[in-house]
């Protein structure tokens, strides 16, 4: 099975993706939100998760299955399907995660898949080895060897129409990871989560998440679905899509709720620290913290398990939107501003601009300057690098004002911060009917800076003046020496005066 | 009446208090929305919008009750909260609009505040005029005046139990808005209208709103409840909140329903362009954006609006809940990434950090610094203030760096961007405990070394050595003169050299 993904509009790396599930003759959009099904506890029961939340996925773990003598029994007869009540697409996981855990496990991948096979699994995964965050290199090469090895096993193995998860290791060597994508990209597998980056997620090491993922999406195919195993933090779906993660699975909904942790997208509250339900969801708009708190511990359980995964399913619904109206990333401000950590995974991502800018569409609606950070989207670098390409004329005006009245250039071009020089053409283009704030911060104004320095280095016999709006000397000082720099009030040829 | 305010928990200037509506017999906990009820329009029936929605208060208008014959003898007859079917508060409106409009209205202050007692009104309001933004001064001045006579007249009603709003106006003439709320706070008006800020809200110029509520603020003491008149789209909330607006109220909510737009916190949405409905709300989680477009009018109008009341009441419990946990700046922060306008509402109230400063609560949960305006926040002003009064010691080492072991310095505080120097004794409290992003952008930078230059100031004589982890050249020139300042790699007495 190759070519099950298509992808159907893109914003950023994120894009709204269809994921075809033949076993499960399913379509899936991504990006999707698979809920993990402990196939001993139904905190809420598969069924509703596709009536109520609209869940076209889940996934279960075939290892606890086959290890659990009445659960195979009902697997191997029943099948998965029937066994849990689900028609949708079911993921299976394999053990890899007790193998990280424990040492060792009782299963082979030859063994396991052909188990996920036999229960009616739709997306099957081998014996893979998570190498958590931080291990030492040769560590990690040597569980990228076993992980290269189960994925040529899974290769040999007839699974028919299943899909066959190709996990991509690497611990938090980026190289590694990158080679690890590249490798898992060039087997026949079909579906490719970026693993054993829970521990990062933990420990808000969201920064390095971004990192993990950026290095795994340069060794995989545009075309290839990317699964963020573990991800189940509603408040980190904007930034990891955004970076190009299609599919997460949430454990955390059930595993928060018996723990009387309430999910937010700034963030987890405890029940007894919430004074207000700060939700629209069904369960937040029918009860207030007394009514969960007094509720019996089961019913607690349901019921903020049911927030949970209200709160997550709708942020999913949130960044589909976004991809729909190419504002991601302005989401991913909002969201970036909930915990320092998050700002820092901001600000990995930009550190990115340049991966992303490849993918990113040319046009959308209309780019917001929302805060430093939007200084260095990847629409600032690629205009930065198409100023690198473009003729100027022998004389030339940059100007954040209006265009001079008299002749004493050749051409008159806008200077907006962040962008820099653009030529009257692009003027009313994608990205420059820019909305920004009234006050021009600096880094904005260094971004423009820095567009002007490519310009003049295209065009080194350009005779360029800058009239600028009261910028910062640390935006002045980033403008090439040959240019001549003059506050827009001493422009004596300005319409405006 | 007076004494109507209680406030119980604070943030920034926002609150959660307690108005008293003796006439009513109620308590309506603050920050409180009021829907805007249109006498001759129900989408959203007031006895639902008490029992679904929980609404405590609404708000509708006398002057068109008293110019409607049929409303004006019911009214009169059963009284508003029959009418209406609403048991909560109910304020009423004046006229104060329709004399804007239409620049004459049929009714005196006198008559209509008797007319509002007549109907069993809980708050009324005087005629007061709205002079829009921008007007001339003189006309400013002119309208206030008619104002000032009108809360004469009121004071002079008979009004009983009836609380009876002051509105502020102003147009943006700061000083008169201070000026015309110290008039209302010296009658025995009860509640404080902040007036025709509409138009400044319809032109996303949340600055300017800022201003004049903080120019407000100003001028009523700290127990006066504000009422933000007209303000009901939940992206600028918070904002409001956080400047101490304690009552919103939405006709937004139904007049956007009609539209077919859609409320969210980070803007509006028009139906039509929805793909997914980025919400959790009951009427989101069971319609897709296609059901809604389905739907007959009057159908998809009552669901439009009940999506955008409880957008609406989640974001005041949201809210709510930020104040109780003393994390209302974080929730602005996220909030004022929806728009460019948004944020240069954000920075319009961090330009008011010591008027801020005063009202503050001293000690909170944990300081989140969540983007370079986090380094204006007033827990860095009431700091730097602080550090202009503190003693130092001879020879003292401000460092980023762990504590030296040597004896060079009497002293070694630490240097914490973007507060400063934090005397070791301090080093534990709020807002020192901060969780900061890995990488220290410019702007806490220079904040900190503003903190140095402080207390460098207050203490002339003593020796000052900054060792600094790779400080931007920006912020070294913030430093006084006197100060030495070393990278922090170069100290060699340092323990993690
Ligand atoms: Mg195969
Ligand atoms: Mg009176
Ligand atoms: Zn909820
Ligand atoms: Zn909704």
């Amino acid at each position: 099975m190759r070519d099950c993904f298509e992808t159907r509009h893109s914003d950023v790396l994120g894009r709204i993706g269809e994921l075809t599930v033949p076993r499960a003759d399913q379509t899936v959009e991504t990006p999707a939100l698979l809920p993990v099904i402990n196939p001993n506890i139904r905190t809420v029961s598969p069924a509703r998760l596709e009536a109520e939340f609209g869940a076209d996925a889940l996934i279960t773990n075939a290892y606890i299955i086959r290890g659990t003598d009445d659960l195979r029994e009902r697997a191997l007869d029943e099948g998965l399907h029937e066994m849990l009540g689900f028609s949708g697409a079911i993921v299976t996981d394999s053990g890899s995660f007790q193998l990280a855990e424990y040492g060792d496990i009782d299963v082979t991948t030859r063994e396991i898949l052909s188990f996920q096979r036999e229960i009616g699994s739709d997306v099957a995964t081998p014996v893979d080895v998570p190498t958590p965050p931080d291990a030492a290199r040769e560590q990690t090469e040597a569980d990228l060897a076993t992980t290269e090895q189960a994925l040529a096993d899974a290769e040999a193995v007839d699974t028919g129409e299943m899909l066959v998860n190709a996990p991509v290791q690497g611990s938090t060597h980026l190289d590694l990871r990158e080679a690890a994508a590249r490798h898992a990209d060039a087997t026949d597998l079909d579906v490719f989560p970026v693993g054993a980056v829970v521990p990062l997620m933990n420990d808000y090491r969201y920064a390095d998440v971004v990192d993990v993922l950026a290095a795994a999406k340069r060794g995989l195919g545009a075309d290839r679905p990317v699964h963020l195993f573990g991800a189940g933090h509603p408040m980190m779906f904007a930034l990891a899509a955004a970076m190009g993660a299609d599919l997460f699975d949430s454990a955390a909904y059930a595993i928060y709720a018996r723990d009387d942790r309430y999910l937010t997208v700034r963030g987890t509250r405890h029940l007894d620290d919430l004074t207000y339900l700060p939700c629209e969801c069904p369960i937040c708009t029918s009860h207030t913290p007394a009514d969960l708190r007094g509720a019996a511990a089961d019913e607690r359980e349901r019921l903020l398990a049911e927030h949970n995964l209200h709160v997550s399913f709708g942020e999913l619904r949130r960044i589909k939107a976004a991809i729909r109206e190419g504002n991601l990333l302005e989401l991913v401000e909002t969201r970036s501003r909930a915990h320092p950590a998050m700002l820092d995974g901001y600000r990995a991502l930009l550190d990115h601009a340049a991966q992303l800018e490849r993918h990113d569409p040319t046009s959308k609606g209309t780019f917001f300057y929302c805060s430093a950070e939007s200084a260095r989207r990847p629409e600032v670098v690629r205009h930065h690098d198409r100023l690198g390409r473009l003729d100027a004329p022998a004389t030339l005006l940059l100007t954040e004002g209006s265009s001079p009245s008299g002749d004493r250039f050749d051409a008159a071009w806008r200077l907006l911060p962040p962008f820099g020089p653009v030529p009257r053409a692009l003027s009313e283009t994608y990205p420059f009917t820019a909305e920004l704030p009234d006050r021009t911060d600096r880094p904005a104004q260094e971004a423009a800076a820095r567009g002007v320095d490519r310009l003049v280095d295209a065009n080194p016999d350009t005779d360029v003046t800058v009239a600028h709006d009261d910028w910062a000397a640390s935006a002045l000082d980033r403008l090439p020496a040959s240019v001549r720099a003059e506050p827009l009030g001493a422009r004596p040829d300005r319409d405006d005066a």
